[in-house]
Order: structure tokens, then sequence, then C-alpha cells
């Protein structure tokens, strides 16, 4: 934490956060949690928190980055597939037909996602990944995609930590994609991210060992495999968990039933003038049964037009 | 690291090591890495250390001990399960009859794991294992299992971890069994933790959400699925890796391949008097290749029986 020299005051580390009952509520659990002696006391390697990327820490839209990614990885890779020009869903990405792609739906999508993201080795797909986050803007505000993430979310990961929380992302997002990037962004190691991934194939190649990307799905990283997901790569049931639609709900339900003092969230998007407005009619973002939920079971609820004072770094 | 009082100078952190050739590359390569502004410097957050479980923390004969956990819980279900009264391996188990359960070989052994590890929640199957680990007792020695660990490579790990690394198990062995003794007995918790897995459902169960443990294998963290798992769950090449068989040897080449200064070793049972001796004919804890390979790329391999002053705690 920052201290303003001479005033003997220390900033506030959730700044970004107006006062109201969402920054309550994150305040008050964590000096419950941290308080030592008390009831809800939790000692420091047990203080596991999991967050959601896309939507939670950062834009989602008018899409996921990582899909603009793959749509820019289809015409990289288009002359060496000649076959799509005349196969869906990618010959609609080469003709530019953002609304026939879209129109396909999630299956579409996904297949796009593989087919980009497969048949070369992690290092290649690393550099790569790298060289597009580093430089493609968002078709919106031509903002690098990195500056598209939620300034409060950035001061609350590192008020957690501060107080002896370790911090995972826990993501339907490809999890290579996203490590290239959560370090410098997040401030979340690269061992600290779980995602969606592919399965993967170590060979000798030219006398050095390669792990090749396949095509087959390893894990989708969402709704019930979140849960599970959280268990092979953590070991440990969190104690506070951050969302923001229907695919982290089983994330939250299997925080919360934890015995002792628990934190649930979600994101709520209702802020059309600084970033987007959207709920229980977003597609693969929509947030809506645990909308219900969570305030059924009294999670809290940050609604991003009144709790955050900034929206952007 | 622990100061005798009054003579001013530090322990040496690696006690239980004869000086010797293993001793010193231990030590020469932690300084290179550790050295600021040194040719071979490597920052901190890509001090990362792997290290295999059985045959190189801690004894793997007889057999491994979550053999032996399996066997003990094949006694303990079988009321469950009336059918392996009347089926192999199962029956040969709970006859007593060792020589046939091993005359199966791997696949017999595999069987019983998974018959033993699943059908449960993985809070119910923690609960059992952490009973078990906390009162069992090694057929051979009468101490418990985690007495059979070895003083060295506790202190090892300890001097890496002083020295900025951060320590990973990746084992063969089973990833929840594992993590209920890692945290206490390595420490390394259980976030650290890599091992073979099976798959897991979520589901709310009268009220309360569950992760179930299925009888479907997801992976058998050996040879190739070694590099793989490294980088599924740390999504960074170690710098340093640790093992005793060939099942490690993937995982060495994974290591050393890599740019930068880099630290490959291989525990080499030579001690019959204090552990065991074995290496080139021994089953499943095999170390045929991998000591072939290490000696013709100079990794260091440690000679138990001369390296190592003292083997138990």
């Amino acid at each position: 934490m920052s201290q303003s020299p001479g005033d003997g005051a220390e900033a506030d580390p959730l700044a970004s956060w107006n006062d109201g009952r969402a920054k309550t509520a994150i305040v008050d659990f964590v000096a419950r949690v941290t308080k030592a002696g008390g009831l809800d006391y939790v000692v420091p390697e047990k203080r596991i928190a999991t967050f959601d990327n896309d939507g939670t820490l950062w834009v989602e839209q008018p899409y996921p980055s990582q899909i603009a990614f793959a749509l820019d990885r289809v015409r990289a890779m288009a002359p060496q597939h000649p076959e799509w020009q005349g196969k869906e869903p990618f010959k609609s990405v080469l003709a530019g037909d953002v609304k026939s792609i879209f129109g396909g739906g999630l299956r579409a999508l996904i297949e796009i996602v593989i087919a980009t993201h497969s048949g070369m080795t992690t290092d290649e797909f690393e550099a790569e990944a790298r060289a597009w986050i580093a430089t493609t803007r968002h078709p919106k505000t031509n903002k690098l995609f990195t500056e598209m993430v939620f300034q409060p979310m950035l001061e609350l990961l590192a008020y957690l930590r501060t107080n002896g929380f370790k911090t995972f992302i826990v993501s339907g997002g490809g999890i290579e994609f996203m490590r290239t990037f959560a370090e410098l962004t997040y401030g979340v190691p690269p061992e600290q991210v779980i995602g969606s991934s592919g399965k993967l194939k170590f060979e000798i190649r030219d006398g050095e060992p390669v792990l090749t990307k396949l095509l087959e799905i390893d894990l989708i990283d969402d709704n019930v495999e979140k849960p599970a997901a959280i268990q092979k790569h953590i070991g440990r049931r969190p104690i506070a968990a951050f969302g923001n639609s229907d695919g982290d709900l089983e994330m939250l339900q299997w925080t919360t039933a934890g015995k002792g003092a628990r934190f649930a969230m979600l994101v709520h998007h209702t802020d059309a003038a600084r970033e987007w407005a959207y709920d229980r009619n977003a597609g693969i973002a929509k947030l809506d049964r645990a909308i219900d939920e969570a305030n059924a079971k009294g999670w809290t609820v940050v609604d991003m037009k009144n709790d955050w004072r900034r929206v952007f770094p």
C-alpha cells in the first residue's frame, strides 16, 4: 500500500470503489478472516481467492478478446489451410462476415478456437499470443486489450494479496492464452491461472523435446467444471470467489458451502455509458440463475454503475 | 536457516549431505542462478523446481505406500463389495496373498487403486487418507510412512525455498493422496502438488455441493505425461528437476532443454544397508534409460550410500 507523504494516513487500497454495500462487504470479510484470535480467523495458507476473467477482470464485449485473437489467427493461418476457403465457420471469418460467425453460436466459436490453438508447440503458441496481446486493440475503444481491465478489480486483487490471500484465475478462457498477460496485468503468476485447455503431446523433435498442442479438448473450464478444476489445481476450497455470469455459479456454490467465513461476489454490468449493460439475455455471458441465487443467499452483487468510481485504469 | 548460538557461523543447510560432487553441484547451481548481475541469474518467479515423490522424497520399497493404502482400503470397503470375494485382484488382497497381487503387475495395482479411490466425495476421501497416513506404519521398519522420508531431500527442499525457489511435487502418485501429507511433511502446499488423478463430478447432494470421485482416469502422471502436466499446472518450464526412475526421464529432458542454467538430478538407490539398493531391474521403479542419459549428459546422480550422511530424519 502506498502512503501519502507527510499526512501519516494510508491511501485507500480500494480507491476506485464508491462507499457502499459492496465495498463494505469486501472490507468486512477481509477484516474478519485476518483478525488473529477472531472467531473467523483463517490462516494465510488457506486464504484462497478465485476470480473468473472475462467480464470479471476485463471487458468481454462485444465478444471475448480470445475470440478476437482466434479470428486473427484464422486469417494468419489461412495460407496453410486452403480448405478453410470453402468451409464454415472459417469461410465467414475470411470473408469478414462477423454476423455469420456469431450466428453459428458457441459451437462455431469453439471450433475456431480449437483450430487456431493447436498444431503448434506450446512455445510457438506462447510467442504468437504474446505478440498479439502486446499490439492488438479493442474494436470499439481502440485501447489495448490489457488496458480494458477493471481498475476496481485490480485494486481488489492487490488488496487481497496484501492481506495474505493467494489469488487465482479460474476462467473458461484458454489457460495458455491468459498466462501470456495475467502476471503483468493482474499480478497472477502462470501457476495460479486455471483455464480451458487442449491435450498436449510430448515428443522429441530434431533432438529437442517439445509439447505439441493437439486438437483434442482436455477441459472446458466453465460451470460444473470450475469446482472440479479448482480441486485439481488448488486442492483447497477457496474462501472467496468472484464472477459475473452463470458460468461462475457452481464455483460460488462450492466456495460458499465450505465451513467458516466465505465470500461470493458477482460483477453486474449495469453501466452502458462507461462499459456495457447486460445480464439475462447476454448469450454466453448470461447472468440469470446466478444473480437470482446471489440475491437469495445474500452474496455481494456489484452494481458497476454505482459501485465503481472508475472503470478502467 | 538455523544458527548455532554463540559461534556466529550459519549451520550447513545441507548437513545430511556428504561433501562430494552431488552436494557441490547443487550449491554451485543455486549460487549461479541467485547471483544478482551474474550471467546465469534467474528472477525468483522463474525459480521453479519439480520433485518426483516415490523413491525421490520418500521410500518406495517394498512397494509404494499408496499401494499399502489401497490394499487397506480394499479390506475396509469389502463389506460394501461382496463381488470382490470372487474377483481378482481383490480376492488375493482379501486372502492376504501379496505374491499374487504383485504377480498381476501394474495393471492389477492400478485396478486396485482406482476401485479404492472412487465412489466417494473428495472430502470423504481426504478424511480417510488423512486418518490412514497419520497412523499406519511401514511393513518393514514399523515407522510411520511420513517418517520414511529422506532427510537430505527435506534439507534440499528447504534450501531451494530459502533461495527463492518455488518447489513442486510432480509424481505418478495420486494427487489427493499426496496432498494429505505434502504440506506438513515436505512444506509443499496442495496447489504445488501435481499427480495422477481421476475425473470428478460436481453435483448438489441433499442441498450440499459435492465433488464425487469417478472411476474414470483423468491422468497417469508419469513419463511423457510429466512435462504435459507441468505445462498444465505450472505453465512455466522448471529450471531444476529431481527424480529417481525412468518415469522421470521426460521431466528431466524437458527441464534441461530450456535456455539458461538448468539442473537435473537422479537419486540412485545404492544403499541396501540403510535403505534399499535397486536400479535397472526394479519393475515400476526401474532406473535404466534415465541413468544412461544422466551419465551421457552430465546430470547429477546421487549415490545414496556415499552422498548421504544420514538417510532418515
